[in-house]
């Protein structure tokens, strides 16, 4: 690509290093830019360092937050007997539009795949064990994406936690196999938690 | 869409003002960025800025520019006679990307389109009437994307020019009609300008 401006060569460059974003869609949205006030481009760039610098991880379930708490977390209407496992906090948004669950989460930061270099040791495994050894949890709900990635964690984390005998499940499968949680619909996501299976049930599957 | 940050939430409702970024993309990108060192959003941020704030567009041929005459006008390489009307910056990249043309442009800034509202006295019009009144324009070139808007576009500057008397061609078409010229292949598109015909053939199709 041929650019007449450094400048412009410079932004088309650092908007395509981001995912999916190629050089070609880079540029649309620079000269898009350029034709909308200079305050917007101002206006964007803020937001992305205030983010970028400001956001916190709760500190007990790892969801995205701007305490140290997240909401969910300090909400004193959830149940904080019944965690859900996700991989990450975009299955958080997902599960909470559909309003059917009341109980807390918990982010793992990823799926173990030997294939990516991800262990466990690279996820927020440790500290769920931890809370599921002081007792406080009585059901463990698992909701990753039904891959062999996610399976494979699923499995990781029931053997740490398979001892403490708490009441373990996974989200029904309405969902088809292979599909990201995040993709599907409110209705299905929904009834896929609120008809949740027991985890052993669903290793004989 | 629930956001359990508002710096999240934020910066994701700015990502998606951009053309063709919706919230799902943007929430993607941003989750991204969270991912990668905080230098890196500082970096896009910054070209962002200094793009929207110190690019110029060419006092002459109005192509995105650093200095007041783009690199393409102030090269002594180029045949200042011979002027392709193209109608945005993305076409000239496109066209020199063929290394088939070397001639000037003229970018227009868009298409005449009533129905979006925009004119011919939105677009860099007088000005390349101007150029061709002072004698300096040999051959015009019409190098818009063969959509109804650019066809009127096409036809209202050639009446606008016509008593000059100077030669117009536009670039033939192997490409389709109703193509976009900057998604056109390299070989296409520079055997286009290469085979040019005369605009006046060209309304007799
Ligand atoms: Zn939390
Ligand atoms: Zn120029």
């Amino acid at each position: 690509m041929e650019f007449s401006s450094k400048l412009l060569e410079r932004a088309v460059n650092e908007m395509s290093q981001l995912p999916g974003i190629g050089k070609r869609t880079a540029l649309r949205l620079v000269l898009h830019m350029l034709r909308q006030p200079k305050e917007q481009t101002v206006i964007l760039s803020e937001a992305l360092q205030a983010m970028r610098n400001d956001v916190k991880f709760c500190k007990s379930c790892y969801n995205i937050s701007d305490q140290d708490l997240c909401e969910i977390c300090a909400s004193p209407n959830r149940n904080e007997t019944i965690v859900c496992i996700v991989e990450d906090i975009k299955d958080v948004m997902a599960i909470e539009n559909t309003s059917s669950f009341k109980g807390l989460y918990h982010v793992l930061g990823g799926k173990i795949s030997p294939m990516d270099g991800i262990g466990p040791h690279d996820l927020n495994i440790e500290s769920l064990v931890s809370k599921v050894k002081e007792g406080k949890i009585n059901e463990l709900i698992f909701a990753l994406s039904s891959t062999m990635e996610g399976d494979t964690t699923n499995f990781y984390i029931y053997k740490q936690i398979q001892e403490y005998q708490i009441f373990t499940s996974t989200i029904a499968r309405g969902i088809s196999v292979g599909d990201e949680l995040e993709y599907a619909d409110e209705i299905t996501l929904g009834r896929s938690i609120v008809n949740r299976i027991p985890f052993e049930s669903s290793l004989k599957l």
